[in-house]
Parts: structure tokens; C-alpha cells; sequence
């Protein structure tokens, strides 16, 4: 089956990245630039995302995939002999291949809360229950949570302030996995400064990658007494770019115009018309909360009867199990997917309904 | 001063691109793939790569940097207990802030030859001198060179196969550091079989960011054995990049009609004639050999006449010591570098020179 | 209180060691030794615990603390891109301060069961888990229990075949926490043959320390292949000891006339006159095995009281909290517990329950 | 051969130990004790090593090998991107399998001087040749050096107070490895103060396993704000003993009328006379100073001949190299060494010398 006839909902790193990235790889691709982000464009960068951030005094790194800004930043707040505690689905958990764990030198991830999201009320037994060992348990260490969590559902700008109370009552800082940033922010209807420092967040990736960028993402320190060895443990992890300005262009296209927002409003925006349409059609969702991913449980033959037209997602368990044993699919919208495809997607989905 | 009156010599990691790289970009921008490696042209990245090498079983990886090329490497050849044998000047050594250290878990660089490279009788003194210690001392692990050095300097193949022979008497693979791995390639006016397996070498970088690309590297592993773990070393790593095909599609463009030799060509020329007139002009030189890296002496005093007249380029020592105390300079070609700007330089020199 | 008055059941690392130990290492404190395991007692006690395991060609190495055992057992069975599965009250989760995160690299330990124990089943459940991410995830990596349980509970033989069963279906090596191997040999009535390489388990520890000895574990490979780094291990992990002879001497003493034996069926008498004893007065147990641990529920107040007529132990929870709240304590019997300090226990507990 | 016809000068940890050395693990052995150093010996040991040191605000802490007291301080001293300045022959460095490595997360070790000494114009070079990188050399830590060096000679006062003065100008903290620090101590005529943080150490390393000891060092922190992390890295580096009497009671053996320098004494005086009687036969010696380690050279057949007359000792190179060729023999004396065996030594030595 050719592209152009497929209905693509895998994931947001399937679709092709917005013309504007392109253009700005070309217009940086001219004369000189000093490496390792000592080019003009990585300043311009730099201050922009302050800008957007509000946060003037704000560290800030670029660096060229999501593994790697979660891990490098957990691993400039988080001692060896610390947890981090997350969710049981965080991203950093269960699909990084302990790289967390790498980076941090060694550190624990403690599972708090149940699924995507801990409450603060989850996170203040999690806490309470490293407390009684002495230098037999591992210490308390950072908490990390993600927005759009990873069952596509959402932190409130109160649960995050909750959770960031909590944590900053053990003296704990709060990272924020943002591999969906844009897209919760648009969700939220909030700024990226309300949905991370105003909200207490430590220490925040403005993910670029899944909402339209070729890979970047931005590492943000508020407080930036947080990042004094963050410059040093990039280099050692392998992620300073020499050429850093072709970094610093996908991210300068980003921002430009608030393109990350519209990529994120247009991704959004097929998400809600793909969860309209399933429920409209009494399909069961997984998820409560509206971002750009759709969990939807159908059985399996039906999942399948999809793909055979055309179809691309995945769903959960074995490829091969039971034809009739209901199971959950995703469905990703990325910024490209848009009325058509959704149309196409349902199309496809009333033929097999039939 | 403007990009375009520089004489940039600084690194190669200064200049633009060439536009096939943005246009195999653009194209790539098409339609949708699947993520991780998974895309076609990444499949047929490894195809061409295996065909290029003559090495049909080869397990071949694309990585963004350097630093992860290497100390990738370096991590599936080493164990913690063990040490990685290089020279005093070797890049992985002095300019990774520990980053081999950190992907092999601990293990130690040990130093063999002098300078920037090693002979095989170096070698073996090296590993003779690890010998007699038992469980005490590290263990001996592989072996590691660089083409071109770092220094600008050139293993001959003879050379490669005498320390890859003396390696794998004491059962010891051989990583090759190829940064410049094709401005070696043509300096020795062999092809890359030649430069590698067919000398010895058990895993190459083959390196595309310093000769034109925006960030891509090529791991080769010539025995497939050798490469087992380094998938999930990469994941790992934060090395296994979402977007692949943006990777594979710059590799294809270095690879499409040998541009990766056109280019490594174009720098080794203006090499070539930036040596010839440092040495027609009695100007003492470092290095022996001839590839697209030039080391010559000067008064401090000279290079700071020579980088306000516009040239760019790096000299070693103190910025600020004695103006008359000779220091080293150098001299990198990028495959942009050409008759224009050497001659610019001379002039700019024969102005300093008076 | 003086130590003759104390009621000591807090710990089994708190009482005098045998007067054999002290005895041991006054016989082999003669004469010159080669260090680092060079000497003949160390030979000695190698071969001695090979015959006791009724496995010559195990691989046997001795360190001095449980800690060191468990992690350097790990790390020669994991690779840092995997995952142990342990249970949720796993000592080497809980109590390690992260040192099998350390030693392995940084693998991660996910969880397997509940509470103290898993089930075959539930280790297939939680292996089965880790398999449909590819390189995203930890891969799958050994599997760990505890014999007796950290919560005083044991694994029969045919649970442990089973699990090793599981564990070898997916080609996965099984490691067996034996900090109170003894006690648990003892309670199943086995020999240590059986509760080990004759049910599947590949690699035991076999614990000196909690029954009797200063400090001295033993860590056996059945199969040598398994072993080959441990030394390498041992040494850069800092558990190789210099005068290695003072570790085998007490080891030597503990397997003397099987004195492991005879004190673990001590520690375990005076376990079942304290079970018998609480059940007779009607006191709840909250294990359901019995060794040399018996934990019990008592209102907070009433554990206070005991403590202050001079019994020592733990309870859960914090220590002042609500008088009338009932809170498990853990009543732990060393090799020297003896009829004396169970009646002085019942005397004390009959003077609370008044 | 037996050992009681051994002229053992092979390693300070072949002898026996002291009497008072079991003696104090007997006294110890009574009643019951918490563990993991809560217990009281441990408190006065702590105490009376303050008071040796003359540092009452010093953090101390014991563990079981040299390996761990001086891994576990350079963790505690050093960032993972940072390098240990050392010199060639440090043990550290050469003999510890990477140990340091590991334990700091992959720290370089960087060497500085020649040989077994480095001097403070020596470590300046060292320390300027790792400044000029940014980023992308690895960051300068802390300078550790050997009293009494690795190859038998010293450091005065003048030159470690030299040494820290410069580590000191570059803001970085000195570690002294203190295997043989009693007999440095001695051969210095000086007080452990004087030799430590008087000179301007800020951890040592009391070493008590080469001197006597079955297994026991302490490490101090004389800035205790250096120590924060310690007491977890131990933990997690397995050497936190949870019988911790038993290394206490060692130490204080060591402790009690100054056991520790009578020892050194002795072994510092068969020191001398074998010093004193080589020199007499005009065998060259490879040691300038004095203490309790003497490296002379003698032809290979005469080494061997030395050894078939029962001296037992180390000699560099292989063993079955060339008769004529003259390698360098190591004799070293531990407490027990005397007037006996080293008359002993001269009658073996003067039939061999015929």
C-alpha cells in the first residue's frame, strides 16, 4: 500500500515534518557557524524559549531526542543512590531500556500512583514509604511526570501544582517529561510557563520531535543552580551536536509564529474528532481526557479488519490472539493528520462495522 | 565581520552543508514511516553501506554524533574490567569528557605509542605491560585508532595490519575512530574494504558529520557476533533516534555517486595546497602525512595578526602568552574549503609575514 | 539495660558469634598465607562446599557482607540493559540502598509476585510483560528469590522448580538470596543440593553471616560457564580480600560437623516455641511459614510495653503512633536463642496482656 | 616447605595478625549488639580516632579492604566527569581492576609525575594540561597520592603540604591512600595530624589491614560538609558491615597504646636492616627512602636461587625470562618481620652470592 493511501495513526513520528523545518534547515545551511551551539542561532534559540517560558534566568539545552532530555536532566537532579519516582507507564520506565537508570548512574524508578498518572495523595504515600530505612533504602529522589501522559490523558494545571507541593515538601524537585508538551498546553488552554513553573515544575522538556520536528527538544532548568553540571553531563552522554545550529534552526522554526502551537492544535483537533466519532458510534475509550491519542477497545478481528484496509495503529497484546477478545487500540494524531484522514479512518471503520 | 569574507579553517564542523544533504532531506519528507529504523530507506542505507564495505554480513547502525559512534562502539568490544588500549592524543581519550568511560561502565584508557599514534611494536609493550597482575590489574580489552589521526597524521594500511595482527594475537578486537574516516580513505587512495576489515579492523565509524553532514555517523561491525548487544546499547545510549529516515537520508545522499569521496577529495586538495604554500614559504609543519588537517608554527604574535585579518582557526596554548613564543596552529579543510579561500589565506599570511 | 538482661530478638546480625568462629580464626592466625585466596584453608573450603553442594565443578567464591554477595551474583548474570525480577519485598529492592542498580550498571529490578513471594505463575505473568517492546524496553534478565523470605516465609522445593522451570522456558537464569539459607534448608528438611541445583537454581548464596559468622557469604556457581567474570568482579567491586584466610577460616568452622546446620535448627526452635507460644495466646501471625522469623500484630502500645521490660525488636509504622493501632512486629531468633530467651519473652508478654 | 621455615617478605598481608588483634575480637564477642555501627565499640572507636587525628569535627568511617576506603573516598570527592589526578604507579591506578571507576561512575584517572611520586610543579603541569578543553576535556577533581609510595619511598611533610597547596589553588580536594600510613608515619617522625590535614589532606585513608589488621580501614573526612554522601555510597558499595563490631574491635586493638605504631616500628626497623645489609653487599637498591619496603636488584638466577633457599618474594618481569638479566626483587616487612628473619634472609643471600 502506497503512502498516500494510508491512514496513518501508528505514532507521532511517522508523518513527514511541516515545510517551515525544511526552510529552516536551508536558511542555516550558509556560511560559518561556530560548533557546539557557540553559533548565533543557539543564542537566538536560547532567549526565545526564555521568552515564551517567562523565565528569563532559565537554563536552557537542546538536545536531540526525547531519551535522551529526560534522562540527562533526571540525571543532573538524581543521585545513584536515589529514586526517581514515576508512574508504572511512564515513558522513562517502561520504554527507554533503563536509560534512566544509565544516565543516573544507577538510580531506582519507584512506581507511584496507578497506570499514566499519580495524584498527590499517590505520590505522598510513595514518599512516605521510602521514609524508614535509613541508608538501607534507597533515598528519595526526584518526581517525574508526563503531560499528555502516556495513555493520553492529562495533569491539570492544580494536579501538577499538587503533585509539585508534595514533592517540594521533601525538598524533592519535579521534572516534567514533555515529549507532548504542546499538545497538553493546548489542551490545558495554558501557557508553557503556567503548565510548568507556575506550576512548581522544576525542571521541564518542551518536547519538538513528536509534534513535528526531525529531533529536538528543549531542556529547560528554572531554577538554573539545578543545571550547573548538565553542560558536562551532555557532552559525556553523547548528545552535544557539533553542528549545533541545525539543531537550533528545526527549534527557531518551532517557535517561529508559535508554529508549535498550531502543530499541536491541528493534532489535537483530529484527536477530538476521531474521539467524537467512536463515541458517537458507542465505541468504548480508554482514555478520559482529550489530547492527540485515542485508546478505543474493539475486538481483535475488527482491529484487524481495519488494518486489511488500510488502517496503521497499533493495539495492545498479541497480534495472533483471539478473533473476538476485546482489546484496546491507539490511535495517534500527529500535526499532519487532518479532516480527511480522519474521514478516511471512519470510512474504514463503518465498512467494518458493517 | 560577515560569514563571507571569513577564511574559515577552524574545524570541520563550521561549514554549511552541501545541498544534496538538504535535498535528500526534502525528499525523504515524504509520506509516512515507521519509526526506530524501521523505514525503507534506512534498509537500504544499511544495503548500500554493506555493499560499499564489500562486507555483505556486516551489522551496520547510524548514530547523530561522534562521541555516541564511539563510545557505542567501545561499550559492545569492552567490559568494565577491562581497558581500551589508544593513544596519549586520541580523540576518545581527550575530548570526551569521559564519555567511553561512561558507555563501557567504568573501564580505563590506557595509553599506547606516543603522540597520536601507535606503532605495533607500541602496542605490544602496551599489552605486555597489563600482563602480570592477575584479577589486580585491569584486564585487557580492545584496541583503538584513528584515520586520519587527530594530530592530521595517516595509519598506512601496512601499519593498521600490523596492530590489528599484534591485537588478535592477544585476542583483542580493533575499533577504528573514523571521523575523517574518508579523508583517510583517499589520502591512502584505498578503498573502505581495504581501509578495515580487509586490514584488521573489527568495527569502524564510518564518519559523515565533519565531512558534510548535519549529523551522522555509521557503525560497522564486520563480525555480526561482535554487534549483539549494541542495538539495546543504543536504545540505551539515547542513540536510537525516532525519525530515522532524516539519518538515513543524509547518509544515502553521502553515499549516492561516492559524494563522500568527492567531498573528503575537495578538503584533502585544499589541504594539499595550504602545505605546499606553508612550506614554500618556510613555515615550520607538525604533521608528516597529507589528508585535509594542517599543523605549522608561528609566533603567537603571527596568529593573532593572521585572525584579524579574518582567518579563523585555533592555535594551542594560552590565547594571551608571550607574543614572540612559537605555538602550534591548525588548519582544518572542510569539503567546502577551496583554491578561493587558501588563497585568501596566503594573502592574509603573506600581509602577516610582511 | 545490660546486655545479659536484654530479651535480644531484634535482629540475627546482634548476638556473639559461636565460640568455633572465634576459635577458627585463632588456628588459622599461624604462620604465612599468599593473600587475595592463595591460601590453603581458602582451597580447602572451596572444595568442602563443593561436597556439601554435591557439585564439583561448581564455581565458589567467598565475600564478607550479604550486600556484596547478591550484587556481584547479578551483575555477573545481567546485563545492564536488563531487568531482575524479584519480588515486591525483595532485601535486594528494598534494603540495598541501590546496589544491584550499581553493580550490574544500571539494570532495573522489576517486580514479580506480591509481597514476599511470586508464584511460577505470576513469574511467567511478569516475564511476559517485558516482551512486546523490542529494544524499547529492559529486556528480560534473571531471576531472583529469597529463601527464607524476607518475611519469614518459605519456598518449597517444588516452588522453586517451578519458578526455575519458568524462569529457564525464557532462557533465564535463577538466583537464589540465601541470607538464612540454613534456616530455610532446615525448616524444608532438604539438603542444600536440593534446595538449589536440583530444583534449576543456577546460582546460590549460600549466607554465613545472618547464622552465626562475623561476616562471611559464599556465592556458588553451579555452572562454571556463568562464573567466568566474577573474579574480575569481585576484585574491581572491592570484595576481594587480602587475608583471604580469615574469611575461609570462619567459613571453615561453620562447616565443621555442619555447625551451619546446628545452629540454624536452633534459631529455628526457638522460632517455633515463639509461634507456639503467640498462637496459644491467640496473638494473630502474619506469616504463614515457619523458620527463625515469626511477625505478629499487637496494639502499638502493648509492643511498647514489651519494650520497655527489656524486649528488643522491630515494629512497622512509625513509633508513635496510635496506641491502640495494631502493628505487625518482627521477632527474629539468631543461632543463640535459646528456651531461656523465649520463656523471657512469654514472662514479658504475659505481664502486657496482664 | 613449612611455614615455620618461610623467610616470608613477600606482602604486607601474609603474616598472622597480632595477638591483641584476636584477643579484641574475643572481648568483643559478648552480648548482643546493633548493627551496621550503631553499636558502642564502634562510637569509641570513632571517637578515639577523632583524637588521634586531633579533628573532633571529623567524619570517620571504617570499612573492610583498602580497595573500598579508597574507591568509596574518590566517589565522594569526585564527579563522573571529572578526572583523579594520580600518579603512573598508583595503586589505584595499576592495581584496583578499576575499582575507581566504577565506584565514581567513570571518572578518568589522569596521571601526574613519574613513577610513585609526583612533585607540586609536577601536578601544576598535570593540572594546567587539562584546562584549555571547555566541555569537552574531562573536568578536573581531586589529586590522590600514596604515603608510603607504591615502590617503598615517601613523602615529607614539606611535599604534601606542597601538593595540596597546588590541588588547594585549583579548588580541588586531596586523598591520601593510607595502606601504609603507620609506617609512613613513622618513617616521617611524624603525628597522623601532621601527615594529613596539617599538611593540608582533606580525607586519608588509615589503613590498618597491611599493619596488622584482618581486614579493617578508616577513612576520615576532615571537612565533614566532604562526607555528606558517604554513609550511602558505603551502603551501596556493599561495604556497610552489619556486624560492624567486628571491624571495630579490630580498630581498636590497633588503637590501644598505640599498637598501630609499634607495629609499623617493627616492621619499619627489619626495614632498615635489610636495607642496611643489602647496601653492605653492594647490591643496588631501587628505593630512596625508608620505610618498611626495600627494592633491590639482583640477576634473575640469583632471585631464583634466593627463593629455592625459602625466601619468598615478588620479582618484576617473567619468571623464566633470561638467568643473567638483572630485575628489581620487592621485599617487604610486615609488623612480624624481625631480627630472625632477616638474618635469615642474609644467610640465604650470602650462599647465594657464594
Amino acid at each position: 500500500m502506497s503512502a498516500q493511501t494510508q491512514i496513518f495513526f501508528a505514532s507521532d513520528n511517522g508523518s513527514p515534518v511541516p515545510p517551515q523545518v525544511i526552510r529552516a534547515l536551508e536558511e542555516a545551511n550558509q556560511g560559518f557557524a561556530m560548533g557546539y551551539g557557540g553559533d548565533p542561532l543557539t543564542a537566538s534559540v536560547v532567549a526565545q524559549l526564555r521568552n515564551l517560558f517567562e523565565a528569563p534566568e532559565a537554563e536552557v539545552f537542546l538536545v536531540g531526542l526525547g531519551t535522551a532530555a529526560n534522562a540527562l536532566a533526571l540525571s543532573s537532579l538524581c543521585q545513584p543512590f536515589q529514586t526517581v519516582f514515576c508512574t508504572p507507564e511512564a515513558h522513562i520506565h517502561m520504554d527507554e531500556c533503563n536509560a534512566p537508570e544509565f544516565y543516573t548512574g544507577g538510580a531506582k524508578l519507584t512506581l507511584a500512583g496507578q497506570g499514566d498518572k499519580m495524584s498527590a495523595t499517590q505520590l505522598r504515600t510513595a514518599l512516605e514509604g521510602e521514609e524508614i530505612r535509613g541508608v538501607h533504602g534507597p533515598q528519595r529522589g526526584p518526581v517525574s511526570i508526563t503531560n499528555v501522559t502516556e495513555a493520553g490523558n492529562l495533569y491539570s494545571l492544580s494536579e501538577i501544582r499538587e503533585i509539585c507541593d508534595v514533592a517540594h515538601d521533601f525538598g524533592l524537585p519535579v521534572h516534567l517529561d514533555g515529549a507532548r508538551f504542546a499538545n497538553a498546553c493546548v489542551a490545558l488552554g495554558c501557557s508553557p510557563a503556567e503548565m510548568t513553573w507556575k506550576s512548581g515544575v522544576d525542571v521541564a522538556v518542551f518536547g519538538g520531535t513528536k509534534n513535528g520536528l526531525m529531533g529536538v527538544e528543549a531542556v529547560l532548568f528554572f531554577d538554573p543552580a539545578k543545571a550547573r553540571d548538565f553542560a558536562l553531563r551532555r557532552k559525556r552522554g553523547a548528545q552535544l551536536y557539533s553542528k549545533h545550529r541545525y539543531l537550533a534552526a528545526q527549534m527557531s522554526a518551532y517557535l517561529a509564529g508559535d508554529l508549535w502551537h498550531d502543530l499541536a492544535m491541528q493534532a489535537n483537533a483530529a484527536g477530538a474528532q476521531l474521539r467524537a466519532g467512536l463515541e458517537a458510534r458507542g465505541i468504548p475509550l480508554r482514555n478520559r481526557d482529550q489530547a492527540n491519542l485515542v485508546f478505543f477497545d474493539l475486538p481483535r478481528a475488527q482491529h484487524r479488519a481495519l488494518m486489511d484496509l488500510g488502517v496503521i495503529y497499533h493495539f495492545w497484546g498479541a497480534e495472533d490472539g483471539p478473533a473476538d477478545e476485546v482489546v484496546t487500540g491507539r490511535l495517534v494524531c500527529d500535526w499532519s493528520a487532518d479532516r480527511t484522514r480522519v474521514d478516511a479512518f471512519f470510512a474504514a471503520l463503518d465498512r467494518v462495522l458493517g
